[in-house]
């Protein structure tokens, strides 16, 4: 089957980022590196018009604050309305209250269509967190563990990132070992899956296997890049290179995936 | 004739920009790498000292929000008080309501020296969209009757980037048809050319003459940086080294103009 | 004596910044290259609470409004309260009213453990600049008179960088003459450098030593990516790397410091 980057690339959905002031401009060029149309907008004046005239929406709260977190819940009102996928991207939920409360708000008043975090993020989103041991230096049993907790409360599709990746929707589960350990060394390269996420939900409506394409496609471009660069400045510039040289034929031979149900 | 880039150079000039959260670093490192110096102020309380201090003032809607519009009012009052050139960088009218409104808001209460956008862009902030056929994929000749069409309603002198780039006042149209369609690949090379306009207002009186030099220059940089780097990531970076490494000569060689009045 | 280098990337302390728009990205990613771990956050809901559970606070006024100089406030005396180090980045002090009163407003209410910029900006913020003669194109003698000014008024530790930085605190002064003139064709390497002596602060109860820790693996890291890359873009990339790569070994055999009481 052909890997869904070659949709996107055809297609050039335009993603509607609402995100955080840290990674604006990576998540931009990493979203135009795959093939996508980047555009960020956050007044209340604007964000419904521009949600639904989006392909996708990212909701992103690295640098949250009250007026922002109301121009999300417009937008993505106004994103369900238009039937225009909704990516949820709960940057350090559980590190403070206004972050915790701020993503629980949204997914209440938001229809979203998946959430992509970390294990922490997303333990602490669902309230497992006390369930769950050794999150950080978490198991691959303790991954399987906490995704099959995390959906059981949150009932959205959910992308946990770390060392391996985890797919989790109602019947289906896919882990994803692709990637490279020198992306927790740039800033943002989380912000920026789950904007090539939302890319990928836009030329797709399986979430699975959206996100899966997302997934094994960015961590292909990263092992590449890793295989030119061992340092962050010039392996962050290197993955922007990569996400726009890596073909889906690569990606496909090149992927490592398992799947359970 | 020597090019402006010697004299920009040369004075250094202050560049004060109220611009989008996407572009700001980017922004500023380019207009390091041209040779002027960058700052970037927003708050209602400083941007009337702050602009008035300054040899050009850029205004850019990109990621705006009625606050910001309103320092972008009072910075371009204080601007035009003071004689301070101002360029307006229309991000995205016509995308939202708020948009188009708030660019022709500002047009309305300050004298702007330049609009630099797209042809959608200029269409729309000319309400002139349903006069033109084929603005995204337009002919040479679309742009220039674009061209004339919007600086009739504006009476603005007008620069409208694309393949081919145009420059119009009221007596003369310049084309400049250097560039790389790798700039389109890396966001915020529009938002950056708008400054470096600024910054080339600042040591002309001559907006035609001005703007012409500036394309011409950031085209040759980009040719440079496409001839070295094939990728974004890698362009991005090399495009920053050649706008500080080119100099007028080799602009002046390699710059294709054509000028009509 | 190991340099402290070695503890930050051992202890790799979490910073909370509370920055400027322009230079997020480049301080998180230099931060991350450095081995600390950053984090972002200026809502007044959440800036509290944050600041406590991180292991040092920078205060960056490069873009301040009002509503981020009160979260500036806000977070300043509760890491007071938890005995977090502070340090002041007055960015642009003196250009306006507001940037001075806003930096003085921070001073009063916050106890910071120490001040970092250029000779401009403390002089401005000490109020003795026109006691100090030629400080954009100062000499040594007038940094070490400005120097001993501004700390007499300010009684705070300063680290007032340019071609030679200066490190004074109650008995002792140090100058570090390391680094290199790229330095100042990128964006944000101060701000960055207020960071990183955040990170060290984190790792040292000594300020003194922290911060002369600071600027010599800094100047040396900005050295050996000077050594690989003569321009701005290709710099900026290869300093990144260099502040991931350069060990305290390194730095220590090429650290240039003076020593006086």
């Amino acid at each position: 089957m052909r890997h869904l980057i070659e949709k996107v690339r055809k297609q050039q959905p335009l993603i509607h980022n609402i995100t955080n002031q840290v990674v604006m401009n990576f998540t931009a060029n990493g979203l135009y590196a795959v093939g996508a149309a980047p555009v960020m907008a956050h007044a209340k004046e604007e964000v419904e018009e521009m949600a639904q005239m989006a392909s996708s929406l990212v909701l992103n709260i690295g640098t949250l604050t009250k007026e922002q977190i109301d121009a999300m819940i417009l937008a993505g009102k106004a994103a369900n309305q238009a039937g225009v996928p909704v990516v949820l991207d709960p940057v350090g939920v559980g590190a403070t209250t206004f972050r915790t409360n701020s993503a629980k708000r949204i997914l209440k008043e938001v229809n979203v269509t998946c959430i992509r975090g970390n294990a922490g993020e997303i333990a602490n989103l669902a309230g497992v967190e006390t369930e769950v041991r050794g999150v950080d230096g978490s198991s691959d049993t303790d991954i399987q563990q906490l995704a099959n907790l995390a959906f059981k409360t949150l009932q959205v599709p959910l992308v946990i990132t770390g060392e391996e990746d985890v797919v989790i929707d109602r019947d289906t589960r896919v882990s994803v070992s692709n990637g490279h350990p020198l992306l927790t060394k740039v800033t943002g390269t989380g912000c920026l899956l789950s904007a090539v996420i939302a890319a990928f939900l836009a030329v797709s409506d399986n979430v699975v296997e959206a996100a899966t394409d997302a997934l094994s496609y960015y961590g292909v471009a990263a092992e590449n890049a890793a295989d030119q660069q061992g340092f962050p400045g010039s392996f962050q510039i290197a993955f922007l290179d990569q996400l726009s040289e890596v073909d889906g034929e690569t990606v496909n031979k090149k992927k490592q995936l398992t799947r359970s149900s």
